[in-house]
């Protein structure tokens, strides 16, 4: 079977470095769904409003794929086992046992809240997407089949909970629109306190920078925390 | 992007006639997936036991399309919206609000629960799959990020609760294994109950028949109640 682009993900996520692991059904991270021509017409949503959350069938880009594989070089798309960074990454699991961008067929499934149609986009939350993301599928999220809240998380259960505080008490700002800070800031966070460091790296003194919806944040990690070091609109 | 096949369904559903409209929960029925070749060893499973439920990603045979089309025989698969059974037929939505196979990329998703692994097959329940459905992706369900228990289902919330009556009382049984009898009256019970009907279709006097696990069953609907008249190994 040979996909075609329905649609591509729009957002903050410039960078490799900095997506979410998972998706979170508390995120506030907007991305907006732009269909391709050939799928732009109202027709192919009608309806769509009376959801409130949507799957997203989409692929993992080189680019994804080369951020996972700079922390995991040993990493290799034709491998039947992965080495997930939750399990410090010296634990083999089979590929089909992950959700690991390695795999097989490299599509991803993400479940979104649509906050909004909005001029024939969709405009949803808690999408884990790289910005130009390509999709291929949209389906309505349906409780009754999809939904199953005491199922076992397996080894990812260890990561459910995992999070960093973020300090920004000595970060120097750039940016003098307190507004768009704010929105700025609020979003760091929640991308900040899931550790968006390469996997295996615990050098507490060294600098990250990570690109957002056209800025530059430089943090270190030291310990739980995350210290921010400066927030700048990007070069 | 294209894609590999990685494993087949297996089950009894040799019929385009009689799958569920969707998986549920509950299931009782039994599907195995059998890997191919290229997946078949165990590493690429290595560790899924310790997940009750998974994803899978799969092909909407032609086979299966065409149950669809026989009941709506004006569904293009190029077409951008879809009249869903349970609407009455006469009522448009987009295709990306439904789960219509008729879809630009016809790739089904489907959450199963995890028996156990057997013979490095994956024995599973729930899967709304034709056998030898072609399976393209398999992944941990993970509660955290994929169950929304309150999702609004828009209109797919009226089937929700549909099912209709089945009653064996007057049925005539070939099958003389009390056993396999019992084993196969509760599957077909939860096949029946589902309304295996085309669409749009009321006369309460037509005998239907379905093929199911080496049998086939007879059968009329009259009002909410299945009517079982049948069941016969198949010739």
């Amino acid at each position: 079977m040979e996909l075609k682009v329905i649609a591509y993900a729009r957002n903050g996520f410039s960078d490799k470095f900095g997506i979410p692991r998972q998706s979170r059904e508390e995120s506030s991270i907007v991305t907006r769904i732009v269909f391709t021509p050939d799928y732009s017409s109202p027709d192919a949503i009608r309806g769509i409003s009376d959801y409130s959350h949507l799957w997203l069938l989409w692929g993992f880009s080189a680019n994804r794929r080369f951020r996972h594989a700079e922390s995991e070089p040993e990493q290799m798309s034709d491998s039947l086992t992965v080495r997930p960074p939750r399990l410090g990454g010296n634990t083999r699991v089979g590929v089909f046992a992950t959700r690991s961008p390695f795999r097989p067929n490299p599509i991803g499934l993400t479940s979104v809240r649509l906050l909004r149609v909005e001029s024939g986009e969709l405009i949803v939350s808690g999408a884990d997407l790289l910005d130009g993301t390509p999709i291929y599928d949209i389906k309505p999220y349906l409780s009754f089949s999809d939904s199953h809240p005491d199922a076992c998380n397996g080894f990812a259960e260890k990561s459910r909970d995992y999070r960093l505080h973020v300090d920004w008490s000595s970060c120097v700002y750039a940016e003098s629109d307190s507004v768009r800070k704010e929105a700025l800031r609020r979003d760091l966070e929640e991308i900040l306190s899931q550790d968006p460091r390469p996997a295996y790296q615990t050098d507490s003194e060294r600098i990250y920078r990570l690109d957002y919806a056209g800025h530059t944040v430089a943090f270190k990690v030291q310990g739980d925390t995350v210290v921010v070091e400066s927030l700048n609109p990007k070069d």
